[in-house]
């Protein structure tokens, strides 16, 4: 066989309706095997710096990788990339369902999007035959009704749909990209970029799996999860608790993030809104991506008010739409998440943003005026839904809010700034830098602002030195065991910096963190080789996959730069660094010295510039980026 | 389990005759688990800078790894580390055979060898029980003879001994440590340190091989070997006519060593010392190292001549003191490299500096006054024999050439120094930069001189790409193909300091390139992996063992940084530069420009100072070894 297949791509001129294939060849595909190391790539081939990201010129990509299709666990992930609304950088967000799959089945690595549609549109994808259809009956729909049309019109059953609601046709800057009404492409504001394009929806017809290399060999490869699944403690709390399961735990421990940060305990509410009572309440039933064992995806109804069709809240929402505003109310967490999936809204960007208003209001920095007489107090759980829908369509207050917290408060004033609790303009998703110190760094450094989802949690550190996850950690050549996880020190910052790239070889080939994460009990990083050997025939080493990693971040951090992008910007809002003032974790803050020299350090390690930041040529030319250096 | 055996240590004081055992705990001994990363490590705890390397303040390393001893091919090897008399910078040699699996087997992870004893002795081993004995009887005799009386003395037959020879005893800055009477620990002087610690020989009674961990997958790890030997034309050709069988295709390429590397061809007399005349002629046997199924050992047997117990000559040997000297015969050759057995003196060092002796004489920077007479030409077989002999007993001008080319030249005067083909002192093997510029450049910055088992050759980035050399190494994201071998450019950079740092990963589990070689067909990198998971339980990855190799490279350069090493150090004998004038590589030659360009970027990409190329803080922090900076 060859080195590596061919990357099939489908480049689609929303201007002028031109639909064409290209090409990308193994050798090259197999640099940028996915994700959004594969949409980078297209972008930075031609994407000029300055650009406006709702312009015609953004370039919107879909990417699968050239594993996705393979029928195992953890491996249906859609990437959609563009120049970021909400960040100003390169922006990247993923999916689960069965979407992504499909996509790939239809025979495409990726669908690059450019210019813009004169009237609404959607692509239909059946195998090579590709089309524009109207849109104009779905457009203005929320997510469910546009399905409903679509699929009407299309007269298919076997379809996939991913979709903008209506925040992404009124451009909010945090509008995701939903398919099956509840699997979001939530952070970034990729749902903005594709409504400034006119284009409502991808749809896709159903496809077949693909075929592994090594069939027999994958199948005991596959087979395996569902024998760890049932000996593992923590995948089965997983599957049974959702992600949502911890959210007391974090509260007892004092590190819920709570009315806007200013707390990390909620006594009032923290019982109501964890998984457990999701668990013994609402749920109605668990629900999974394509092939995944797993089957962490909450659904939950509550006749007359939540439709199951939206599915349910994950963790980061029943903090974001929960405790993050003092919500003490699981029905309310739960209306405002299936809110948030009717309009195409990412729900951490959403949640924070309120929260966020919340304390202005009751900082007098904002008003009843500014609000239609709402009270944005915390703990007014009716006032959630209400505004989540204002945002959506841009109503009112909604309409300054539909810009994110970070140009809210600069509209709002110098006293505002420092409560938008953001990186680079992206809200924080509910994991506390005093609780998770790697985590922070990750969250300054990180090209596309705060995400909680590019490395590793600091907890597994605590583990064991026997414990499974700490071996696969040192598999990583991570070592260090604390008795805390307080500390930032030079071997987090390592770990902080591997695990980051670790987890970026996931979001290349598009693999769920849940399922192959690095720590993670379904497979590690030998498995993940294996998967690469067995399943495609691409003979690969986590040496070579840790720099395909590191390469997308190098990538990401150079589109960056062109940007205008440099070590200020790589901050934490401040109140990361102020003690907490009550609770368990009262006195707990991050040690801002620390940080600073850990920030340092990790651009040293990551071989970027100590006066900028950003990546030096010789990083890139190490990762085989120097073609970059060539257009400069 | 735990995440790490621990490491058992013989600590051996030859001033006060006291004999201790260490224990290295296994989160420690994983991070340097053998050759000399565990002889650094060791070194680096309490070793002051600038002391002579034929003092008793030097630390003389004996190490295996946590897998010496498992049956397996390509397993059983011995490094010696200590700092080196010929090149003054940290000092590494490997060698096979079964000296040490058998170490091993007795229970111990190393040896280290401290102070002087005032009389010659030899440690014997025998598992727990471990003594100091007279070895006066032994000292002064050839090694072929020591080993006689040493076995007469233990009275056991199932022993192994790595002794060294006369010249070892007599202080020539090359002399070697030998096992079998033909395995070397051949580089950097050991064999000299071994001597001036009046340490004659180190006898283990021989033990039983390790226990795999899973020991069904560790025999299929271990059968499939023998399956692909067979397969595989480059590996049976290596067993057939062994090292030294592409002697006569480097001529014909013009890339062979030759007259003191004045050229590259050797028309007068290639054909009859290359391998397949010597597989032809004289070869008696192929021997093997312990449970190794390559056979690629040469002995060889002329009647009244060569004596099959002192092995046969390698291609290095053929070279050095074949080509390199213009010598036309195999006799001569076989004859030479039986008295460097003999008498314990590395054959590369010793033929090369003969040759740099002999273009001295030819432009009469010495004379006959100083060689008593003998015509010391080109050519003149029968003279290297005499002067071998002259130089291990250290009479007449083999007092001078005892020394090594560098020292000598030095003594010689400035015409001289140039004619040195030699790196930090110590000489260049038969492998020449004009036709592996990757090679080169690894002999220039390799932390203890030249040497060409120190990195993967280009040569293998000229195969198809859908070879299994290149989807070999493209494991290691090594990705360029090349048409010809002889550029240096910025992926072959990255190609030697990867390949580096697998060799280096190599030289510390003290594996076998031959078979474990990251472009070889034996075992690929996920072979190594699978390796210490059945071998040892040692669940590791590519990525951790990587950092292994580049750990040790790291140690090394920081110890070179103390004792004043910097980037002048780094460079190639200006002749490299010079085009050949004859020959089919005529006109050819490196590319002194594109040669320090090269060398800039290696420092770069290593995480090395610019302006000195020592290692960086930040790289010693990335590889867990803050501690060094903490005890400056």
């Amino acid at each position: 066989m060859n080195l590596f297949p061919n990357a099939k791509i489908l480049d689609v001129n929303l201007s002028s309706g031109e639909i064409i294939t290209r090409t990308l060849p193994g050798e090259i595909y197999r640099l940028y095997p996915g994700g959004s190391a594969l949409g980078l790539y297209l972008a930075l081939q031609e994407m000029e710096p300055g650009i406006d990201p709702l312009s015609p010129e953004n370039m919107l990509v879909f990417s699968v990788s050239a594993l996705t299709a393979l029928p195992i666990s953890g491996i249906s992930r859609l990437t959609v990339t563009a120049k970021s609304p909400l960040t100003g950088t390169m922006g990247d967000s993923q999916a689960g369902g069965f979407f992504p799959v499909h996509f790939k089945a239809n025979g495409w690595d990726a669908a690059v999007f450019r210019g813009k549609s004169d009237k609404p549109v959607y692509l239909y994808i059946d195998g090579d035959k590709v089309t524009l259809k109207d849109a104009s009956k779905a457009w203005g729909k929320i997510t469910g009704e546009a399905e409903d049309v679509i699929r009407e019109e299309v007269g298919d059953k076997d379809i996939e749909i991913a979709q903008i609601g209506p925040a992404g046709e009124n451009l909010v800057k945090y509008a995701c990209i939903i398919n099956m009404c509840n699997r979001a492409n939530g952070r970034n504001g990729m749902g903005a970029v594709m409504g400034s394009k006119n284009l409502k929806a991808v749809v896709v017809k159903k496809g077949k799996p693909m075929k592994a290399y090594d069939n027999e060999k994958f199948q005991a490869l596959a087979k395996s999860v569902k024998e760890r699944l049932e000996e593992n403690e923590a995948v089965a709390g997983l599957g049974k608790y959702g992600t949502d399961g911890d959210l007391e735990g974090f509260h007892e421990e004092g590190f819920l993030p709570t009315n806007n940060w200013t707390t990390g305990h909620f006594p009032e509410g923290a019982k109501n809104i964890t998984g457990t009572t999701m668990y013994e309440t609402i749920l109605k039933e668990r629900d999974t991506c394509y092939a995944c064992a797993v089957r962490c995806k909450r659904v939950v109804e509550i006749p007359g008010v939540v439709d199951p069709l939206y599915g349910g809240p994950e963790y980061e929402t029943c903090a974001t739409l929960g405790s993050y505003c003092g919500v003490t109310s699981l029905e309310t967490v739960s209306l405002a998440n299936q809110l948030c999936n009717m309009y195409g809204l990412d729900t951490i960007s959403c949640g924070a943003t309120i929260s966020f208003a919340m304390e202005c209001y009751e900082k007098g920095l904002i008003t009843d005026k500014d609000t239609d007489g709402l009270v944005l107090k915390f703990g007014n759980n009716e006032v959630v839904p209400t505004i989540v829908e204002k945002i959506a369509k841009r109503e009112g207050l909604g309409d300054l809010l539909a810009e994110g917290s970070y140009r809210a408060a600069q509209k709002i004033g110098k006293e505002a700034i420092p409560l938008s609790m953001s990186v680079k303009g992206q809200e924080l998703p509910a994991h506390m830098p005093q609780f998770k110190p790697a985590v922070g760094l990750i969250y300054a450094v990180n090209p596309f602002g705060a995400d909680h989802q590019s490395s590793e949690h600091d907890v597994f550190l605590v583990m064991p030195e026997d414990s499974r996850e700490r071996q696969r950690l040192a598999q990583l050549g991570v070592w260090k065991g604390y008795d805390n996880p307080f500390v930032i020190d030079e071997e987090k910052v390592r770990f902080a910096l591997d695990s980051q790239k670790y987890f970026s070889v996931l979001d290349t080939l598009c693999l769920c963190q849940f399922v192959w994460g690095p720590a993670w009990e379904l497979y590690g990083p030998d498995d993940m080789v294996n998967l690469c050997k067995y399943g495609l025939g691409w003979d690969t080493s986590i040496y070579e996959l840790m720099l395909v990693g590191e390469r997308r971040i190098n990538m990401m951090r150079y589109f960056n730069a062109r940007e205008g992008f440099s070590k200020a910007d790589d901050k934490l809002p401040e109140r990361i660094f102020e003690p907490f003032k009550d609770g368990p974790s009262k006195g707990v803050c991050v040690d801002k010295k620390a940080f600073e020299e850990a920030k340092e350090l990790y651009y040293a390690l990551a071989g970027w510039d100590q006066e900028t930041g950003n990546p030096t040529d010789t990083v890139l030319k190490k990762l085989s980026l120097g073609w970059l250096l060539e257009k400069k």
